[in-house]
Order: structure tokens, then sequence, then C-alpha cells
């Protein structure tokens, strides 16, 4: 056991993909390439293996930094890394980034091979359960069959919830954090605006900006300035700006009185420089559709979890008014009603649906405590037969050897 | 007593105003209007008046429709009329459109007497403060020294409140009905959002959108959309919309799929095709600035509330989650503090924010209990002298006939 500390410096890798992915919305992506992460090294057994989901604009830098870029640190550094929660020493821990993102793996932004131009509007719209099916061939590339356990936050803690569905016997336990069985009305409704500020935005060009040379700034900006609202709790907003006045006074005009607009617009100016807005719609699309129990149990997310085979961890924060307990419990309600083992904590932490992202004992030790109880259970496991992994990609070949590379090097950190 | 009614067809008034009024912005508005509503009789004693406020997107039309439109019905009609909880069998009911706004009264909308041009964004940010001063100048104008009640929901109870502070001595009761002593900052936070959705549509033109030939739409429309949300508690969505998706199936693609993104769409395109931007805005920088206890009490409301002399009705819904009914007790404990009489209820409503403005036994029984026993004050009130109310406003001289005029033609629903 070594003290807290980070994976260090770490590579993002790319798989390519040759044979097509079937989409839930009809289409066929023929090919594709998804950019990922590992950390910490998969044991002989193939047994350690931890898949990490983001959220809506999350990435596959999880951990660490990149060299040159000391600032550049993965999204989740104080849950992933050696000695932490999800610990690196034990766990060998892979990031991707989702299909429809922006970050490498193929979306909108990225050339369509059929035209010679980038998808832009054209890219489908893909679903969570998509998400899974590209994650599951990744695994299959990396040489794990079964995955010690598959987690998130937010929508990365839904496509948790959705590999425990889609391949009961490919995870052990499923580590659903901050999330929802589905979205509520006033979820979409929020992401409907969201979305209305983005097309609405006369640089949008139907999608098609790239081409245009142009960016919908002002939309992206303004789904960000509404997103960052509903992932702070009130109390967690009064509690850093109050009714601040950065002039110190009222100064009736368009310019920022309070410092919360002041920070909003920041941070909407920063998001609108960085993400895609075709990709802010898709993810956004694929929240709003993810309903497993419509999906798979008629309605009934009880049904709907019969599939499922993993051991959960659920776990939710009392302030978070985005994706409440009461919806983290409906989750647990399904579990508990298939006779599989769960685990819930309902945490007391006062930055709302962000809390998933922060530093907070009671959450980390949680976590911490049910890894290790995991990471005991992998070191007893059985070695699964390579080859039996690789017949399940057939078309393109082992590349373990690729992972094994990038896991060499992101263990820097590590002692 | 008359079963309850409408006040059937009213005509709106315009009170015209040369003497200059002094705004919080340290600007001094030369000559304005106000339009206004009457409904009901004022007594002899002009003991038997109450003043309505409206909230961030309300008029001057309370109650009634207007000649040839049928379904412009007021928008508090299910609360005012004769035999109704504001009963206009007995009381003289006053509807205001604020100063700012794009209905009747001075706004960034009208012409600027200085230039012959739209004002625009030269309008001043007027505030809660300024529009309950001009209320008071209309209050002369009718003849009314002292208002029975001065009633409002949301922003429009904020006034209520800020009449008990400005004219302790011009009310006998505040009726302040889901609001709050001040915004939080998540409020602030929304109304942000919306302000830039409006700044930055292209066709918003610095806020000079009318001389320009356009109108900024998209800004508003978004700006309406996000407002929706806020105004309706997750359940209530939930209730009316669901997940439901409009065309049966998920479509996959920006067309509206859920039934809320079609309420939400139709909401803000309607909304923006009635409503000045720069009114929002205004509208929008009153609330956010409202905050009586750092005018008048050094941030302590209680100290600030010293200066009432009002008996007060408070009342809050308890989906209410814009001002949640946790705020609408801030303004109770700082009334009781200061041993004025105070009834407070919190009302068991689905609806959330907006339910201030529905139909619900216990709230409107609540009223019209309250009222009842203020219509009882009133007829025990002596007459005040007409003249020593003339003198408030000596410039206008009376214009009493006017008002009663109006009031004489609104009343044609009671018995």
């Amino acid at each position: 056991m070594t003290s807290p500390g980070s994976v260090g410096v770490v590579q993002a890798r790319l798989a390519e993909f040759d044979q097509p992915l079937a989409l839930s919305c009809g289409q066929t992506l023929p090919s594709y390439q998804l950019a990922y992460e590992t950390y910490g090294t998969l044991n002989a057994a193939h047994s350690n293996a931890i898949l990490i989901c983001h959220a809506l604009s999350g990435t596959h830098h999880v951990a660490g930094t990149y060299d040159g870029q000391p600032d550049n640190i993965g999204w989740w550094d104080n849950m992933v890394g050696p000695g932490k929660p999800v610990d690196t020493n034990r766990f060998f821990v892979v990031g991707v980034n989702n299909l429809g993102g922006c970050h490498g793996s193929t979306g909108p932004a990225s050339t369509n091979p059929a035209t010679g131009h980038p998808w832009g509007s054209s890219f489908p719209f893909v679903t969570v359960e998509d998400w899974v099916h590209a994650q599951a061939r990744l695994a299959d590339r990396l040489g794990i069959q079964r995955f010690a356990a598959v987690m998130g936050g937010s929508l990365g803690g839904m496509q948790a919830l959705q590999w425990s569905l889609a391949y009961p016997d490919r995870l052990s336990h499923a580590l659903v954090i901050a999330a929802a069985p589905k979205l509520s009305t006033q979820n979409i409704g929020f992401n409907e605006v969201a979305r209305q500020a983005i097309v609405t935005d006369p640089d949008f060009n139907g999608g098609n900006f790239i081409e245009a040379g142009v960016v919908p700034r002002r939309g992206l900006r303004l789904a960000r300035m509404l997103g960052h609202i509903t992932y702070l709790s009130d109390d967690a907003m009064h509690e850093k700006f109050g009714r601040e006045l950065v002039g110190g006074q009222q100064r009736f005009s368009l310019e920022v009185d309070f410092a919360i607009e002041s920070y909003l617009r920041y941070q909407g100016d920063k998001f609108s420089s960085r993400f895609d807005a075709n990709s802010y719609l898709i993810m956004t699309k694929a929240l709003d559709y993810f309903d497993p129990a419509a999906s798979f149990g008629e309605g009934d997310l009880s049904r709907a979890l019969s599939r499922a085979r993993a051991s959960f961890l659920v776990a939710s924060f009392n302030s978070d008014w985005r994706f409440s307990p009461a919806r983290s419990r409906e989750i647990v309600k399904a579990v508990l009603d298939n006779r599989l083992p769960v685990a819930y904590a309902e945490i007391d932490a006062p930055q709302g649906h962000d809390a998933f992202l922060m530093d907070n004992p009671d959450y980390q030790s949680l976590v911490a405590t049910y890894l290790q109880r995991v990471a005991a259970e992998c070191q007893a496991a059985l070695p699964l037969a390579g080859a039996a992994v690789a017949t399940t990609d057939t078309g393109l070949g082992p590349t373990l050897d690729k992972a094994t590379n990038a896991s060499a090097s992101s263990t820097m950190g590590g002692a």
C-alpha cells in the first residue's frame, strides 16, 4: 500500500475498429475509433480491470497528467491512483471517451470516411446502449472478458447500470454514483433549453458549422451556464457566491453585477471554446433517451434488472437536486427486488450533483472500502483464457501489447 | 354576496405623469404613463382599495376580458371578481402595469420624448422601489391615500413587501404570496442565463432592435423556456408530460421527441412574439436587485421591517422550489420580530411556483377569509378627506372621474 499519489504522466491511446457497429437509431457506423487511457497493470488472470465511464462532458483522461501539461489533470484524479479509492496498485483502470464525443473518439467533428468531410449533423445520435457495446469491444481488444467493476457518476453511472443489463456476465460489480434510472421531465426540459440554445445559434448552420468555418459559441455558452446551475446546489452557490456584487454596488446596466454572473459567464466561455456543439446535442439526447425499464422491462425497472448478475454499489448525494437520492433509491429497490447484492449510501455533501467529482472523506472511503473487497475477489479469481477473449472480436486481432504499453507508461506516479 | 363570477368586460386606462420620477439608479424619468385597470367601486371613505402588483411578465389586466376579446382573460381572474377571494363587490381593485414593462406603461419600447426614438437600451433599469413610488402616485391620482391591502404573487409579493417599508402608513395589509425577501444565488443564476440568451441574440442589437426593425426572438424564447421550468415543480411536469414521446417513439434527430420539449418550445415561441426583450431584462434585474434588508436594515430583514406598520398575510406553496416556503418563513420571522400581526400558510399544491396563479380551494379560501376580515375593517373605517389626498400630487389635479368610469365599466359581471 503506497501513500496517496498520482498515476503521473499518462498517454492517451487510440483503438481503431473496422467492424461495423449497429446503433440503436438503426444506422450503422462502418468504422470508428475510441480514445482511451489505462492506469495500473492488468493481472495475469485479467480479472482486475475497472472501466470508468464518463459523464456529459467528460473524457477518457480520468487520472494523471500529460507530458508537458502538468495542469491537464484527469477529471477523477482524486478518485483514481495509487492508494486512492480506485487503487491503481491493485486495479487495471480503463477510461474511454464515448462515441459521439469530441476528445479523440469518433464523433461529429471527425471526418466521415465516406465523404471526406466532417460528419457534422450527419453523425448518428448514439445512445448509452451504443456506448456500452463500443466499450465492450474495447474490452475485447484489451483482453478483458469480465470487468471487476464498471463505474461512473451521473451519465457515467447510467452506463455502469446499462453494462449490468447488456453484458450481465462481463462485470462483477456496478458502481452507480449520482445517477438515475432515467431522466425526469424536468431533466429533459433543461436539456432541451440547452439544445435549443445551440441549434438556434445562427452559427450552428444546421450542425455543419465546421465546414462553414464558425463555432456556435453563444449557444454552447448558454448551454453550459444553464448546466452549471443544475450541477450545483442552491446552498453551495450561496456559500460560494452569495449575493456578492463584483463592483461593490449595483451597476444598473447589463455588465456583470453579481459574482455568480461572472462565474457562469466564465464557465460558459471556457466550455464554448473546447466542446463540440454536435457532441453536446448527442450527449444530452443520450441522457434523455436512456430508460432501461422501457427498453428491457416494459416500464418496470425491477423487471429490466432481472437480467443483471452484478453486485451493486449505489451512491447519491443529499444536496443533488439534478439526480436526487430518491432516483438512486429507485435503482436500489429494483436491485433488491432481484435479490442481488446492493450497498447504498446517501452521502452528506453540500455541493449538489457535482459532489461526485469532489473530495469527500465519507464518499471516498465508501468507494475505497467497497473496492478493497472487490480487489480481494480479483485475487481469488481464476485466470481466463486469452484465446477465448480474442475470438469475440475476430476481425481485429489481439492488441494486448498496445494496452500493456499504455498501462506501463501510465504508472509513473505509483510506487 | 353574489355567486362567483367575472368582472366582465373591462377597459384599460392610462394615467399620464408629468412630475419627474427620481429612480434608484440615479436617473430621473421626466414624465411617464402607467396603464391600469380598476374593478369594483371605491367607497365614500376611499378605504376599500386593493392594489394588485404583477409578477415578471404580468400586466395591469388582472381580471375580466376586453370588449371583443373574450379569450383575453386577466391573469388573476380566478382570484378577483364578484364573490371571488378578492371580492369586487366589496373592494375597489387596482391593477397596474409597471414602469419598464411593455403593455402600456412607459418602458423601453416607448418613445423617448427627448429623442423621438424608442428608449431601447437607454431606458433606465427601474427597481421594485421605483415601481412602488410610481404606484403611490397612481394611488394619489385615484384618490387613494391608504390601501386596505397591497397584494401580489412572486415579484408582485415583493412589491407588497416593499409597500410596507416605503409607505408604511399607506396600506393596512400586505399579502405576500409565493415571494422571497431577496433572490437566492441560484435564482440570480437562472435570470442571468435568460439575460445572456437575450443579449447574445444577434438580433438584440445592443438593445436597439426596434430601430433595427428586428426582434431578438431566439433569446426571448430561450429565456421563457428556462423560466417555465423554474415555475413548475418536477412532479407537476412529470404528471403533465412524463416522458411521453410525441411521435410514439424516439426520433434520433433534433425534432421534438418528448412532449415537454413541445410544450416548452410552444411557450417560448408564444412569449417571444408578445414580450419586449428590454422589458424582460429590466424585470429580471429588478428581481435580482430587490433586497430590502440591504436597503433598509444593513442586511437584517427584521431591522428593515421595523419601519412596517401593516398586518401581513404570507403564503407559500410546498412544491415551489423557485421561492420555497423557507423563503416566505424568513419574511414571517422578520414580521414577528417586529410584533406585527402576521398569518402564514404553507399551502399544499403540486404545481410549483405557478401555484399562486392556479385554482386551489385551500389557497383561495385562505385569501377570501383574510380579505373578509379586511373588508369588515374597511366598513368600520372613517371617511378620508378627498382634498387631503389631492394635495399629495398637486401638479396633476384629480382624475377620480376617470377611475370611476373605468370602475363602472368593469363591473358588468357582478350582480
